[in-house]
């Protein structure tokens, strides 16, 4: 039928020229490595993101060509972000929590021709530029002069050298929208690393659904700080999404402890702020002794992990700020689901609006998603009953990068794919969606499943408890039982005995745990969370109390 | 490069989907055409938009066949735009305040097959039928037992009888997102009406956008009442941004006067509106006197046609209610820009951020606009230098239906088009937009440009005044010179010098109008704007003043 609309493709690079023709003066803040505070805006990412452009076209990358980053928030990167994508690269952000051997396999397999780093993270680049043989260009996020003249690194520049002689003019390419725009490697469980591959449709349609006023509620006039770093999912579309709505942009650089957090929260009037509960652990015990408050916080966006019932309490009751619950994943762009209230909930009392903000949250919009059995078949919405969660949708992964793994996708009757989280989940009649579990850590005790999650959540309330994992240890007669192994808060005391009583009246008998093993620490991964296969390999030589 | 995400197309279907199963139980409230109040859920919409697909299903229809409304704003026309659309078919909504042969004109070039009607309509309907042989269908929005027996109308079924029998079960087809999802013809001032046919592709990513903080600022939260027609460019996309973000609907149905509007406002705890000034007008003028207050309504989104700053200052200073401007066009779906402050501007006094709001607001992510004087060359976005507005972006359209009048677009430099708008309009450098005039309105007098709508705004800022239009006249020395024609209000005095008076400090001494013209009414188009053309004709035979 003749007569439409324009055919004008979602491109990254469109994202960046509205901020500079239409936010120009809005400002870009970042604490540098160095520890000091830089300062520009919109219009300067623009002109610099251009610049990088053209350095990699002076390279001779092609279209579809990796460059990767080892980098923490900061505007260099931003640009990067932008020059990258917007000239048709693919921009890789690694990880750099991982280990030096994991970097090396993962710039391989990505193919990696160029690697940004921030000085940090010189010594990780010196210890794998000889295993990375495709890497073509070293650049050292830092001026000319901050250049090491002996760093061992060969083709090494300094970013400010590398794109002073380049034009701040540049013609963003137009191409099909379907194009990889950039990728992020996850650890998984089993096997090598997997990426994602984001393309530019979908990092656009996820920063117009990341923007609404029920999930990040992003405007013109907030400013926002990431604490999630820009090296895992492209710090939850943050830097797309500020560019949408021409946000302020405050980036905290490698300081991530609760002084600083705090003094760059206030010195730029944030009013929002987005990371995993670890980094609000830190900033919280930071202002409580010091007795400090927020002049303009209002809101933030916790996810990665579940946030511990006690921290949302405390931000929303003791410093007014509300907190709401994300749920994403590497392979979703991340964002999935937002606690945010429906208008039926706002006149419910405070304890059982607490019992909705405590899930996960609703679906956003383009997410769709089910809970299924064993059977395969999809499970009622009663808030109840838990199952294997399955997402779709346009920023959700098709497959992975070189189809690792091959095909990742459960078709349904209709045979349309969806992606099989690996969460074990609950969903209510009205939406809302609550993580019970990974499946590889869900515990099924006597043909009933028993939620880690809640375990945890019971202990790390607790004064004593710095830190909790759950745990199944296979059982005669139950097949498995939870145990629970505990980090003490530094010289707080606490019995087996004294735990184990505190989770009575709070989940049923047959669900507490059947033991309490205290532990030194408890092994993290490279994005924070709780590294359940090492704890069970630290436990290998543990066995159950008596069977009861 | 193997590995992407999902290849999912952006379809309405998607929307009432999501409606259904995320805020299956959020209320849609409409006034009948009857005056009784009707109430139910997005899972009602979804049900019976589902009874609709499938009796289109019954008629053979085919993909792409088009189904006409002529319907006020209620729950079965909601119906109607799911059921149409979601089923791979084009609603086409037709404003019923156009001429008889008018809407005979347009359902025969848009090869209607089916016209929905509200039973206000029943007489338009019979005055076309006999002129529309392609209808083959009749379906008037009432109960069986409202129909009458002897209407003439033929194929004429209720709707009730005609989904009655329909299953709500319904697989929604999936299909290309660029395929055609409903249309709306534009009045034009030359030649034949055009239709803008929008894509589901358009929609969507308009109904992403519509519903951002800086927009619409939708959430679930919300209880919305668009005031602004669904027959008129979709009410502005309130009803797919509605199901997008599971915000309550109240639909007014034809009741548009004050008392009736400030009921429904107050009932359904409404906090946002949107519609065209006269309704605003009506609005005031009835809770003035009656010295009504608003309970819940907190924003108002204003288009059409400019705002006057009375009526804003009435809105913001005595109820609180914030008042936007918004700017658009049937070509562009319709949302262009929103006037809402950036954060800089929130430490300005009242008066300064008051000449921010009375500007049409900044571009949306998604539309990007430039001014353009005579020589087809970008005007400087400085606040001042007035130029021809173009715009382009995914949801403006390419060409209209059947391709009516030719390419519109008008290329730029590196051959991209743009649409022209017919507005001539100043950008500053915030980006923020202010129409100055219609192309074909504005009056150029010794080589500058006098803009008709500060001439107006000024006169309807008397309290004599009710309504204003400015023309241009032939003048021997200065090309063309302004005069104004004033409708009083009821009662009230003026003279022609006393209004010239008024002008006096407000515009510059060579922009004041050269007459004044007292006339009983100004001619109104079916949009509610008013038709200089006419007005014009009504004054053929006017001379000016004595050349100055």
């Amino acid at each position: 039928m003749l007569g439409l609309m324009q055919n004008q493709p979602l491109l990254i690079s469109s994202l960046i020229d509205f901020a500079e023709r239409h936010h120009g003066d809005v400002e870009i803040v970042s604490r540098r490595v160095e520890g000091d505070i830089h300062r520009y805006s919109w219009r300067q990412v623009a002109e610099r993101s251009r610049q990088v452009a053209n350095a990699l076209d002076g390279m001779n990358l092609l279209f579809s060509d990796r460059v990767a980053t080892l980098a923490w928030n900061g505007y260099r990167h931003l640009e990067i972000y932008f020059g990258v994508s917007g000239s048709g690269r693919v921009l890789h952000t690694i990880n750099p929590r991982l280990h030096p051997e994991q970097i090396a396999w993962i710039a391989n397999h990505a193919e990696d021709q160029v690697l940004c780093f921030d000085m940090t993270f010189l010594p990780l680049v010196q210890a794998i530029h000889a295993r990375c043989p495709g890497i073509r260009r070293y650049v050292a996020l830092c001026d000319a002069d901050k250049l090491p003249a002996d760093s061992g690194v060969p083709n090494l520049v300094s970013y400010e050298a590398w794109i002073a002689p380049q034009s701040t003019e540049y013609q963003w390419p137009s191409f099909d929208e379907n194009s990889a725009s950039s990728m992020c490697y996850t650890s998984g469980t089993t096997g090598n690393p997997r990426a994602a591959l984001y393309s530019h449709r979908s990092t656009i349609l996820h920063a117009y659904a990341a923007a609404l006023p029920d999930v990040m509620c992003l405007s013109a006039r907030d400013s926002v700080l990431p604490v999630v770093p820009m090296f895992h999912v492209n710090a939850w579309g943050i830097p797309y999404s500020a560019a949408l709505t021409g946000a302020k942009l405050v980036l905290p650089g490698p300081a991530l402890d609760g002084k600083s957090v705090y003094e760059l929260l206030e010195a730029e009037k944030v009013n929002y702020a987005a990371g995993v509960p670890t980094v609000w652990q830190m900033l919280l015990g930071h202002m409580k002794p010091n007795k400090l408050r927020f002049s303009t916080l209002k809101r933030t966006v916790i996810g990665g992990s579940a946030c511990p019932p006690a921290m949302i309490d405390a931000f929303r009751e003791e410093y007014g700020v509300e907190v709401l619950h994300a749920w994403g994943m590497t392979e979703m762009s991340p964002l999935g689901t937002l606690c945010t209230l429906k208008n039926k909930h706002l006149s419910l009392p405070a304890d059982e609006q607490m019992k909705i903000r405590l899930k996960q949250g609703r679906a956003i919009f383009g997410v769709d998603m089910k809970t299924v059995g064993g059977d395969g078949k999809e499970l009622p919405w009663d808030g109840k009953t838990p199952g294997d969660l399955y997402v779709k949708g346009p920023w959700v992964v098709r497959e992975y990068f070189k189809d690792e793994g091959g095909d990742p996708l459960v078709p349904d009757e209709h045979g349309v794919g969806w992606f099989p989280t690996g969460d074990v989940a609950t969903i209510d009649a009205d939406g809302y969606m609550q993580i019970t579990d990974r499946s590889k850590d869900v515990i099924k005790s006597g043909g009933e499943w028993i939620s880690t999650i809640d375990i945890e959540n019971i202990a790390v309330a607790h004064p004593a408890v710095a830190m909790a994992a759950c745990i199944g240890m296979k059982h005669p007669k139950w097949d498995e039982r939870p145990i629970v192994a505990v980090v003490k808060k530094p010289g707080a005391q606490l019995t087996k005995e004294e735990l184990l009583k505190f989770y009575e009246g709070k989940i049923a008998k047959w669900q507490i745990p059947d033991d309490v093993v205290f532990v030194e620490s408890i092994p993290l991964g490279a994005t924070g969370k709780m590294l359940k296969t090492r704890l069970r390999e630290m436990l290998k030589d543990y066995h159950l109390p008596t069977a009861s």
